[in-house]
């Protein structure tokens, strides 16, 4: 007797709004990822909507023809001729894209999250899922976006906003329930890190801020990363989810790696050290409830695993009331692996 | 106006077969935990039975005086004058304890991973969830009690087999899904790992197990750790889990430490370099499906992460198709480092 048809899979309507280096990466990851994901765990999927910054948006409910966008796209194509309907606005955008999940990966302002912010209330606000890969909004917005999320039941995930794809957010809801976390602390900032590390083998800064802009880690404007702003933002993001505290990147104590000079470096290593800007986030113990933090730059002996974390690669150590410190460090990361922290959210939102 | 009483929370009805040190640690923790883990996030329970190798059960479906029990029990007491009712023998009250989920963590073979194999067979089969720390019925009966726990729709967790209770599985569970492992590695076992530490101090290897046993690490027969057979289960383990294909110890290619000589680590210090045991498990690259997998000392330099890895501390590398090397550090466990595993377990069972 032969089995009955099985009844088809849910398909999920994703959309994209931003289709930079990591949008495109998503874009390939889901391609190469679609039939195997549907077999395990059964989960299917079209790409209903791309909304690119200055090269046009694109939808179609019958799944817009990747392959061909990313090709056309990367020789300076527009996204429109792909489009079924035409629309004035992001915000247009995501109220008629159809879409069950929005992945969002759009330039933000830092110092206030936006205008990835206001998207990402207005997509929740309507009853979709959404994924962010900017730190911005998570740390501008988390409490007022989960309380919207947990309102409307449906997920608001952030896995790629910290340390690329590496499961930081996950192992904090999954790894550690119950725990107390009591101080977080690590490299997280892949661009300074390279840059110090370039200057250990003999760069001046300049220099290393060259090579590191020449290989498209660093911007044209690096203050960013090197006066630890970016850095800021994302001890902020951590205190918010995994210390379950507000705040604020003003709120870390904060300074850059400027006036690190060869050498500095030189005498540090003379001493058998290395300068590495180090993040760090507290309870503290004279005011309970108080966080204290900092972005510094800090020699570290090589009996710290700070010390061995070298390049672009990245490291957060957790230390909490039940475990002993818990280190999680990644290697190489690139936008495939921001891409696939997306990816993650959304198989673990749909789950 | 008043707010309505809000409906009362389940009462999740706990028991524990197995009362040594790592019982005795989740027992303190439960204790530790029990208010906090009411307010959030809302679980709230009672142990109601308690099961040691030979000094007596008891059960009490109105909860057990678990203060209490820890003293008596510490001061050689027995449990039998706790219990309401008598029972023969461990299957008996695992029939009539009357538990929501059991956590198991007695002394077990691990060529067969019985006699507690067969006591979380029994438990699934009542529909019962469980948590076990022994790493010996997960290698041997990963696949059949995975599908009686999902054929009861009750949970089998064992986070606690590997790197005590550090979230190894629960990244692979939550972290890392839609991702293709192809490689694990690192330091799995506690017990070489500290007594290479210490003879890389001076001490030979006599003296480094003499004062690995003196602290309640080595057992007083330490050939397990020794001769690899440890690692080589938690080897077989993490295939069985992460990359999901049914393996064996005794297909681990095993050489433990008994050879590794004073003179071997000098030497390799000359070098740079340390001698570790290095734990390795990676996809055949000739047979597709197939596993190839190793434990074996070996000279690891500073640029590792395993050089750094010292005394009691354990380490993972996860090698997959979609981030750069992932790894996780574990620094100083303990009993209480394990039971908080089985408690995170029982978390994410309920949620």
């Amino acid at each position: 007797m032969m089995n009955p048809t099985p009844p088809p899979l849910p398909e999920y309507h994703l959309a994209l709004l931003g289709f930079g280096n990591v949008g495109q990466a998503l874009i390939e990851l889901l391609l190469e990822k679609q039939a195997d994901l549907a077999a395990d765990p059964g989960v299917v999927f079209r790409v209903v909507g791309i909304a690119s910054g200055s090269h046009g948006q694109a939808i179609d409910p019958r799944g817009l023809p990747l392959q061909e966008i990313l090709s056309s796209y990367r020789d300076g194509g527009d996204l429109d001729p792909y489009s079924t309907t035409k629309f004035q606005s992001i915000s247009e955008f995501i109220d008629h894209c159809g879409a069950d999940l929005i992945f969002e990966s759009i330039p933000v302002n830092y110092q206030t999250g936006e205008p990835a912010l206001g998207y990402l209330k207005q997509i929740l606000t309507k009853g979709i899922h959404t994924v962010t890969a900017n730190k911005g909004p998570l740390v501008h917005g988390y409490r007022e976006l989960s309380k919207l999320a947990l309102e409307k039941q449906v997920s608001f995930m952030f896995e790629s906003t910290v340390m690329d794809g590496a499961p930081v957010f996950s192992i904090a809801r999954c790894g550690l329930p119950g725990a107390r976390i009591k101080e977080i602390s690590g490299i997280l900032n892949s661009t300074t890190n390279l840059i110090l590390t370039r200057m250990e083998e003999g760069e001046t800064q300049a220099e290393a801020i060259s090579y590191a802009q020449s290989i498209g880690i660093a911007e044209t404007d690096p203050s960013g990363d090197i006066d630890g702003w970016d850095a800021a933002v994302k001890v902020a993001a951590l205190v918010n989810v995994l210390l379950d505290l507000p705040y604020k990147p003003d709120q870390v104590e904060r300074t850059g790696i400027r006036d690190i000079t060869p050498d500095l470096i030189r005498d540090a290593s003379g001493r058998g050290k290395k300068i590495k800007l180090i993040c760090r986030a507290w309870l503290d113990p004279d005011n309970p409830g108080e966080i204290l933090s900092e972005v510094k730059p800090a020699e570290v002996g090589p009996e710290s695993l700070n010390y061995h974390v070298s390049g672009t690669s990245s490291i957060l150590e957790i230390t909490s009331d039940v475990l002993g410190k818990l280190s999680l460090v990644e290697e190489n990361p690139s936008p495939r692996t921001t891409a696939y922290g997306m990816l993650a959210d959304f198989l673990n939102a749909v789950r």
